[in-house]
């Protein structure tokens, strides 16, 4: 078996829940397949085997180091990403007159799940790239284009995000980075950036940096944020790699996890010659920025929820081969100890993480379906609602499998009991890497407050109401079922109480106080990501109980376990809804009331 | 301010909630006054300071080594064990003529707190041998305590237990280590144990490790485990040191977090000459190793405890200083941006940090507390009493912290955000060294079968009324004060829901289906577990509610910061109970009829 993902699981959230294969019947995917994709993604599980799991841990015990000089990295990892450059992983997404196939976004993610599987740590160099290089796409010039995009996407260039600085985390209005005009049409760029991921390395032949930075004209805060390409290296006109440019390694971050991906401080323009391209228009960069952030978001969410597979797998498998202990109705020491899926409690955390992983991954992968309908949907209409959708979605898809799957790693490492808590199990190094997840591209508070206050209070609530609309449809057909029906009223009954809850808030922030109306985001969050992701278990039972009935036995047991874990989901997760929504309709005030002297 | 500890709090708990002077009219205790207990918590707190949590991190990064001939581990440990046996904490709780201070239980765990807060790795290999020579203390004959309990109280010989085995685990019946006797009145040991903390290293003269195992005539099972005291030297009739016992190191564990107590493999006897000495009856083994696990285990819950308080210090300490942000109602670029524990969400973070962990540690000490009454109190029928409800509590007092507080380190690490999650700071390293407390001493699913299977269930539940009982003069204080009052009424609504829960199960148990009786024994250790903390916290809200009018403003602030926790408590986290107590009533089987093709 693959400790990567299960591909039969794969398959069925590609093409039956959202039948994948239909994209092809569009022009930009004309050229594709089923076939195609299932090639795709054998080559990535493959690949993701051989070159990416099997250095994880080596990894892991081994982090970058800086000798004053220069940043060494274990080899393999170069060795991993050149196999993935040459087998067109880098490219893969992009137009086929930039090198790439066209894949849709939605297979790009599946194959992108199988390597954060693997590894998430060398994963993270190509995803980075990934970002930078769909950033240069969108809002690059046509000079950005041919002497950046083309070389990262031919994977001799890497790239990064430079948002972060020591004083402006998650408030990115306060960055202190400067950009002044040269005179030529270039940029000196100075300032000192924080926590940049593959900030320094010698992977590729250069590194790309995005890196938001003020002009001297710059409004204050937000407003003012302009967005610079600017290079590790110097690429002359003719593409050809020259000097370097004057971006310095002040340091590296040393981790609790995600230890291989060199994570760095960096200085620009200490010694005055550092230079930057503009990219898009001046004091747009945030909104640049965010065009690429809401997908890395999608991937951040991603990410988690194949950390929690993978550890689901590994622990599915021990829980298998372990025996310990005998049933409490059968203690006879002189019987065979039982496997310890046997016991009840193992099986509970067992579901538990199933339900949190698939649900996770399943999410994570429709809204990689919605962001290619987006881009090549006919229907304007149906773009705009999709749009909407995203929107609402992108803050749940990154914060809740960030959140349950670190849980579901949690549990991992107690199915395997003091293995678990070994480093010579895996298990203990997903949990390490997902705590990462809750804490960048937005922490997971942030994605709250973006949900609450942006996606479900502005606008009429627009964005919640498209977003609730969706489930209309699953619950109609969930009703036909006897099994099911329970669940159709138990979902209906979660998306009252979201109905209530942003009522209540909404009321609140409709008298002006804006900051009693969020303070509790993160319970709404909780509140409309189980909703959510019941939604997805529901979409997915729905599917299992239409199963034809002359399906194999294998395809006959896949189903049933997703019925099972349906019901979990609902016996045991959903009902959590009731305690969030009853907290955010109290507007219980309890934190911000905390007397100064009283910590 | 101290990392370690609210020193207010911990008098708080000491004298106002648990009445530990009062200790002092008892005749064990009758040298001692609360001025003694507080210098020796001074002493305590300054060698944890200096000696202990000075190495913390270094240690973590330094995890002990072994070359194939001995183990090596950083010199401070061996410094600061030294100064710890110099204080004399090693023998405090002993007899004044064993060397000892007769110190208080609730005392010596008060100053445990400190050395646990302060580095757990160094402070554990001063508790396992605690653990040991308690053991000794209770079981051990003449020659036993001349020979090795002697050393361990003046810091010569270290202890170790030695239990597991790579094939037993949780299933301690199932061992295989075997005992025969030499013929002159020793015994033969040979087999391999699993896990042994501290079973190697040159921190003192000697190791004693206390070995189950199994004599040529035992039954098979749990009936049929012996006691053994294996030292690592021999030690001769005049109690010199002599030549090595055959006692073999087979490998080091590499863990996530504890990094600084080596932990071990050991080969007993691989030659043939490794000599144990019985301690107590043939077969009774298990039952002297439960006499000293209890104890373990609220030592175990106390340890998680102040890993969650001393993370919660310092994120309390980060939360004031760090800068980020604006509030939603003032985003004005112009303006400073804020301490983050302006914002509410991190004061969420910051209280829910504050109620598990300070509420963990009071649990802990009310044990420690109930530990010296039931040794020294004058009535036997309160003896009795205190017995049954140390059965009960001492699961709860294991697990609730170890899954609860772990939870704050988590949020600790969130407080912090991309800082948290580096090694810069020491907050990653509280969430590895925690995620072992769930796991040992028996694993948390196991303390959950104890306290529904053995302490609720059976002798018609007397154990769980003796603990509900105990709630109700708190509830009666609570009604009369006006705040505490809905509290009172929430309290008494989470006991009638463990009397349903109780009663749903009971009625399984009782038609013979006891494994699905105890299919859901986690969902009731939270129920009861949530339930007891809420009691706790009342407890200590009533002593608040009741403070003088004339306290200090110091004073003030501190009572109604507890005043405030305990509403935080009641709002957001008693009413979890509700959830389970319906999934217990429910008697959901999901996870037992999981279909086997299904994961």
């Amino acid at each position: 078996m693959s400790f990567l993902v299960n591909r039969r699981d794969l398959r069925f959230v590609l093409y039956e829940l959202l039948d994948t294969a239909s994209l092809c019947e569009r022009e930009r995917f004309a050229a594709l397949d089923k076939a195609t994709f299932e090639a795709v993604l054998d080559t990535a599980h493959q690949l993701a085997e051989d070159k990416f799991a099997s250095h994880a841990h080596e990894l892991d015990e081994n982090e970058p180091t800086f000798d004053g000089t220069s940043v060494h990295i274990l080899p393999a990892v170069k060795e991993a990403l050149d196999a993935y450059v040459e087998a067109g992983f880098m490219a893969a997404p992009f137009d086929e007159e930039l090198g790439g196939m066209q894949l849709p976004y939605t297979i790009s993610q599946a194959a992108a799940a199988l390597f954060h599987s693997a590894n998430v740590s060398t994963a993270a160099y190509s995803f980075l790239t990934l970002a930078a290089s769909n950033l240069l796409r969108a809002f690059g010039d046509e000079r950005h284009k041919r002497l950046f995009l083309g070389p990262m996407l031919e994977g001799r260039f890497f790239g990064t995000m430079c948002l972060s600085e020591p004083q402006a985390g998650s408030s990115l209005g306060d960055i202190r980075t400067k950009a002044a005009p040269t005179g030529d049409g270039d940029y000196f760029v100075t300032g000192t950036k924080m926590w940049i991921s593959g900030g320094e390395h010698d992977l590729s032949e250069n590194i790309v940096h995005l890196v938001l930075a003020k002009l001297p004209d710059a409004p204050p805060g937000v407003r003012g944020i302009s967005l610079f390409v600017v290079p590790k290296r110097r690429v002359e006109e003719d593409g050809s790699v020259g000097p370097l440019n004057d971006v310095t390694l002040a340091g590296l971050n040393h981790k609790m996890g995600y230890r291989g991906t060199v994570n760095t401080v960096l200085n620009f323009g200490d010694a005055g010659g550092c230079r930057g391209w503009l990219v898009g228009e001046p004091h747009q960069g945030l909104r640049c920025m965010f065009h690429m952030m809401n997908e890395a978001r999608i991937g951040v969410g991603l990410g988690s929820a194949m950390l929690g597979y993978t550890g689901y797998l590994h622990s599915l498998e021990y829980a298998r081969e372990r025996p310990q202990g005998r049933h409490v109705d059968g203690k006879d020491p002189a019987q065979d100890q039982v496997a310890i899926i046997e016991h009840a409690d193992v099986r509970r955390m067992l579901l538990a993480q199933k339900v949190y992983a698939e649900g996770a991954m399943a999410l994570c992968l429709y809204c990689a379906r919605l962001v290619d309908d987006l881009e090549t949907s006919a229907d304007l209409q149906e773009r705009a609602q999709i749009e909407l959708l995203l929107g609402v979605l992108t803050p749940i898809a990154k914060a809740w499998p960030a959140e349950y799957c670190l849980d579901a790693n949690r549990l991992a490492i107690q199915v395997l009991g003091g293995y678990g808590y070994t480093r010579d199990y895996p298990v203990e190094r997903f949990y390490r890497d997902n705590r990462l997840n809750p804490i960048h591209e937005g922490t997971n508070g942030i994605q709250a407050m973006d949900l609450l206050g942006r996606k479900s209070l502005r606008d009429g609530g627009k964005g919640l109401r498209a977003l609730l609309a969706q489930m209309e449809p699953t619950m109609a057909q969930a009703r036909k079922h006897d099994r099911l029906r329970p669940w159709a009223v138990d979902l209906a009954a979660a998306c009252a109480r979201i109905g209530e809850a942003t009522f209540a808030v909404g009321a609140v922030a409709a008298s002006g106080q804006t900051r009693q109306a969020l303070a509790n985001a993160t319970a709404y969050l909780h509140l409309v990501g189980h909703t959510v992701i019941g939604w997805t278990w529901l979409r997915m039972a729905v599917l299992a109980a239409n199963a034809p009935a002359d399906t194999t036995t294998a395809d006959a047991d896949f189903y049933a376990g997703k019925l099972h874990a349906c019901q979990f989901f609902f016996r045991r997760e959903l009902p959590k809804t009731e305690r969030w929504a009853a907290l955010i309709v109290s507007l219980d005030d309890t934190p911000s009331t905390m007397p100064d002297g009283g910590w």
